[in-house]
């Protein structure tokens, strides 16, 4: 047994230990870069300040860590969503299965045009057909079921132009960005326009976001029971939350209950999650990825002078916004030394 | 400046000393009762097996720590719900207020009996009557409105018969449950019939656990702007999630996106949370109060051999469910100690 004057003999001695080790640890952070992907720059200094200001005590602009929230999209802003979501491939790619299951479908668009493996065709599908296609791919079956199929899915399938599996093709600034906020006591979330359910199946393994931390587009559930009584939840053909555009606010407040202290994104759908982000008060960051790397990922978007690509937009109206109200613009050619982490 | 070689003799100095630190908590653990206001018995020792089961390596039925999750109901469960939910009086008590504002209302039923002052009238309102009444005083107004009028009224409020604001009148041993499990790696959640945007208001304070763990019955919001340009989010009288019964289940899903290890509850409504809790894999906890306890507090319910009370009902069908499948149901009259935490 160790007395009770040892014990507080230990205690002193541990807390003057641990001061130095503080000391330590803050003299060694000042001298790591937390960002390392970052060339230096108006961007890379953003996000430094605003995280030096918001959580060093006695800072006119200090957020205590429980309010400490960072919003990010995923697609084009946290990976690759050229040249199509990897989300709308998966479903693509579980067409067959649904046909097999139910083979009247073979015939009928738009599941016809998918069977047919024509892919231009494909690619010239409407939104109401890939509508369609979506609610059939990823719902009807219970959330187990779901979750099972897609992780079977995910580290097998590849993006053709890298062949890499699309979980390897996440940006590494932005991990960095992750790390770093998640460092200086930031919850990280991921409000995505993509399915929630499907997001949450990599998220902790990809991003070190648990499926809590994942707000997304989300059908409703169905409580019930299986033949043998057994309690199930089965995924509904009908949208709770769309989150995209004013979706994403919404979904955050319902979701989070919090208004985020900083938020990053790409394309109109994340517009309205940066003016509720900077709507805020004290200090707020607001990020946009602005895909202008055609050689190292890919340029698209009228903010780069090309054509509106559906996919991801960012405007010349989101840019003008972004410049007016003080967001920040990352120029992933000006800004981002690498783009995807070293291969496994 | 300290030198690498006495950064490395103060590191193993810090190790030894957090050893033996580890050593003493352990100890005190061990000799500390974690549920001091429990009485020995069927339901404390379950509640203390669960978690050594669940925590401790090499245990059969170990969960990683990004796994433990426990949902809890509020009313009846973690508080009172007698004579009527605090919410509905908090929605009584804003009727006032909605009439000032649209006096129209005056003479329409049923804000007419409420204005009246009427007791035993409002007692008898329907429940269709009463959804007039939340839909009225909770939606309409921006979220941040909304909780500035609900932060104004919770500790202004009390209950008639202890004299004590509703946010006191929580149950001491099951305050003790919700630090024993966050001390043992779980995550806390509240699972309500209430509404999710009046928890968040108070449940840090008074539960410890922060507005993102959380989960209601959630009206829709709207993004907009107000008159100068600034984003505001509008509570829409629409019901997205009812977070009873089988929304309960739903809505741990769509919020958590993970089953929980443990459930408390103490009516119908939350007996598909418990039955989905239970279906899982492994060691799962499902608890319910039964209120026998009339003269510390209520005795109600079916279950006692009281008339059906609507209000958190424990029907004698939910109690053999309870017995057939290994929930164990917790008597307030027997299993505590105590009541209520100590006034302040």
């Amino acid at each position: 047994m160790i007395s009770i004057g040892s014990m507080e003999a230990i205690g002193r001695r541990v807390a003057l230990v641990l001061c130095a080790l503080g000391l330590l640890t803050i003299t060694a952070q000042a001298q790591t870069d937390p960002l390392p992907s970052w060339n230096d720059g108006a961007a890379k200094q953003a996000i430094m300040a605003f995280v030096k200001e918001t959580t060093t005590p006695g800072s006119p602009t200090f957020v205590r860590e429980p309010e400490r929230i960072a919003t990010f999209d995923q697609d084009g802003t946290l990976w690759v969503e050229k040249p199509m979501y990897s989300q709308v491939i998966y479903c693509l790619d579980r067409v067959p299965a649904v046909v097999k299951a139910k083979p009247e479908l073979a015939n009928v668009e738009p599941f016809k045009t998918v069977m047919s493996g024509d892919r231009e065709a494909v690619a010239k599908l409407t939104t109401h057909d890939l509508e369609k296609i979506l609610f059939a791919t990823l719902t009807g079956m219970t959330v187990d079921v779901f979750s099972e199929e897609a992780e079977k899915w995910i580290p097998a399938a590849k993006d053709t132009r890298w062949k890499r599996p699309y979980t390897e093709l996440t940006y590494q600034p932005m991990q960095e960005v992750l790390s770093y906020l998640r460092a200086n006591g930031f919850k990280t979330y991921i409000v995505t326009g993509g399915g929630q359910d499907f997001v949450r199946v990599y998220s902790q393994r990809v991003y070190g976001i648990p499926p809590e931390q994942v707000v997304g587009t989300a059908a409703g559930t169905t409580y019930s029971y299986d033949a043998d009584g057994k309690p199930i939840l089965t995924k509904d053909p009908k949208l709770l939350l769309n989150d995209n555009d004013a979706g994403k606010p919404e979904g955050i407040h319902l979701m989070i209950g919090r208004r985020p202290y900083a938020a990053f994104g790409n394309s109109t759908g994340d517009q309205q999650m940066l003016e509720y982000t900077g709507a805020g008060d004290g200090l707020r960051l607001k990020m946009l990825v602005l895909h202008d790397d055609a050689e190292r990922e890919y340029a698209y978007g009228p903010a780069q002078g090309l054509p509106d690509t559906k996919v991801g937009t960012f405007t010349q109206a989101l840019y003008d916004e972004a410049k007016r109200d003080g967001w920040t613009v990352i120029s992933m050619k000006n800004d981002w030394k690498t783009i995807f982490p070293a291969a496994h």
